[in-house]
């Protein structure tokens, strides 16, 4: 009996855990071995984390164990980090072990993009885990605990945002909602409490609607935001920010979320990328590596325009549904799909009740959007986990 | 007409919030002008601190806001803190303002006392208000937190108590009962977590019945409290503390619970103290000054054999009964009342359902003290704030 090919999955992301759900669901009893490999035995959703970093959700509902998405009889799951990816011999390193493929699907997450900026790396904090939206939640709380011993400073209550992309704009809506619950909580007066939002960009939202932007930036301002639009941050440091403009802003607590670049392990096996990333052929395979499908934060995919689409939930949804029909194509020798990116919307939450969003070619905000971000939310449990899911994990 | 005599009474703890409803109840009208003082705008209920220091219970659970207490018709509260005390002109320096009295009640709460030993007013955490508490809460959490970002460093998830007297035991009895909960919203293995309870004296609980201390350790040692007792503190640091036989334990959380000392105003204003409180007379009065009752932690009386009794919630409240008696009885021109200690019993929670205690003279453990432990917190609500006050901060 001739050996079946092996695939690994890297990473239980979007693009992880759709593949890993296709190919239980397209390949046959005995077609292939499929092992998915993560760091943790969940999966979280990334989307989500912008609420349990702001303490206005739980961690745990943003995230499902990976053995409650898929079917261990069809599919191996191994809880390891991988660190190095050895294309010449056809091998992942894990932090314990190492595992062969014959077909590789690359869907591990980004790391923050930080642009060079000085101390950044060092003293801000990123939403990008359920560890670090724990993290970022217990932080802010400390501070409001730290500012009650040492009232005098108040520099404690100053929180700054880095970065008004969609991660920006929908942590500070969600962190706008809950100062004034941390503020009874802690007999803290909220007037004393700021939130700063600064984008290099000339621009919130970039790249979204001017009408809509503006609309999501008067929600937010009127909640208690202070923006700094085209202020691009010089340093972070210990104490704070230091603007390009010069000015300084005081505060402990810095969350950067002005960019992702892809995954070092990618430039370390000796792939071309840019930004970390690779740029995928038609097929979303890296190139010279016909064995080798690329998915999520860590690919480039040109849109008609020829920009890099921003690496979002959706489109590494639509690239596991490609890159999964392709993986059975090769295994059983049919034709191969090529990917092409059916952007169906967008939506922005802004806090309780409040959103903005493109859905089609028609433009929604307040209670509508809100509603249809929902939708959204609801929508990906259905698709990962069916109606179970829905139940245990939807809110309304 | 001639001025009515002015009481002012500092601090709004069991010893002055009792005078204060007693004096409401037992002055006619225009007899006195009661003035109540207190740093913040709420009386909190010191015996359950441990709980939301250890964060198994909310801090409002342990606080009751003054003006709901007291009838402002007959007594006058003013918000501020004392900074200094003027016999000789009979004022009460405030942080804004003075207020000047006839008879003053001095209900202060004491301070940490720390033996002199290095490090542990720096860098030791205290359970002594509701500010204190919510801090220990956060920073409790935010370790678990830190542990998640840098898993080598298990130290972050060693806790200390200094001190195995009723503070100490309680709260060690509470922190055990929330590690596990901790271990669940963080993902922490809960082997990992270490509880050290640390004593100077030969014995938890010194003066409390032998065998039921030994019951009481047995429970805690079972919840996972490793008891270190005829074991002094040597020094606290950054890192820990450093133990009298030359041990060192690593921990980012060192709560101190070894010892109160009276107010610092006390010695300040050229009272004669012993660790900062005033021996008062047979009537609750500073020597020397018939005008000056103290009461509480500011406060030592001795007991038949000779030794200052503990200061307690207990004794804080028989004391306010005598206290606000002989000042109606002074502004009358009646009889005083002396002060004698009549001990009801004692209990110490070691967590969730279980307790010791003695009362009358019955020993009592598990859970009928458990019980019992929540009897004697309703009825302090009950005297305090009457049938009300029972039903919105009571629990079972």
């Amino acid at each position: 009996m001739s050996r079946i090919p092996r695939i690994v999955i890297l990473g239980a992301g979007y693009g992880g855990i759709v593949t890993a759900l296709r190919l239980q669901k397209q390949l046959n009893y005995n077609e292939a071995d499929v092992t998915l490999v993560n760091k943790h035995d969940y999966h979280y959703i990334t989307t989500h984390l912008h609420m349990p970093a702001a303490g206005t959700d739980k961690p745990d509902n943003a995230r499902v164990n990976i053995t409650k998405l898929i079917d261990e009889f069809k599919i191996d799951f191994v809880k390891s980090t991988a660190v190095q990816i050895r294309t010449e011999d056809k091998k992942i390193v894990l932090e314990e072990g190492t595992l062969s493929y014959d077909y590789l699907v690359v869907g591990l997450g980004g790391e923050p993009e930080t642009f060079g900026i000085p101390g950044l790396k060092e003293y801000a904090l990123n939403i990008r885990s359920i560890n670090s939206v724990r993290y970022i939640r217990e932080h802010i709380e400390y501070q409001f605990a730290k500012y009650k011993r040492e009232p005098s400073c108040t520099d404690l209550l100053t929180f700054i945002v880095g970065g008004a992309g969609f991660t920006g704009i929908e942590f500070v809506g969600e962190l706008a909602d809950r100062i004034p619950e941390l503020c009874k909580e802690f007999d803290v007066d909220p007037s004393l409490v700021k939130i700063y939002n600064i984008e290099a960009a000339p621009t919130a939202l970039p790249g979204f609607d001017p009408e809509l932007v503006e609309y999501a930036m008067n929600v937010l301002k009127n909640k208690g935001v202070t923006f700094k639009i085209a202020t691009a941050i010089k340093e972070c440091t210990p104490e704070g920010v230091v603007l390009a403009t010069g000015e300084e802003i005081k505060s402990a607590t810095v969350i950067w979320t002005g960019g992702i670049r892809g995954n070092h392990m990618l430039e370390e096996a000796g792939f071309e990328t840019m930004r970390g990333r690779i740029k995928v052929d038609d097929y979303l395979r890296a190139p010279g590596h016909d064995n080798i499908y690329v998915l999520g934060d860590c690919s480039i995919v040109m849109s008609p325009e020829g920009r890099p689409y921003p690496p979002t939930a959706q489109i590494s949804m639509q690239q596991a549904e490609v890159c999964s029909h392709n993986l059975v194509s090769q295994i059983r020798g049919s034709e191969l799909k090529k990917f092409e990116f059916k952007p169906k919307g967008t939506v922005a939450s802004l806090g309780r009740g409040e959103a903005i969003g493109i859905v089609g070619s028609r433009k929604i905000k307040g209670g509508v959007a809100s509603v249809m971000k929902k939708i959204i939310d609801l929508r990906y449990l259905y698709i990962i986990g069916g109606i179970p899911l829905v139940l245990k994990k939807g809110r309304f």
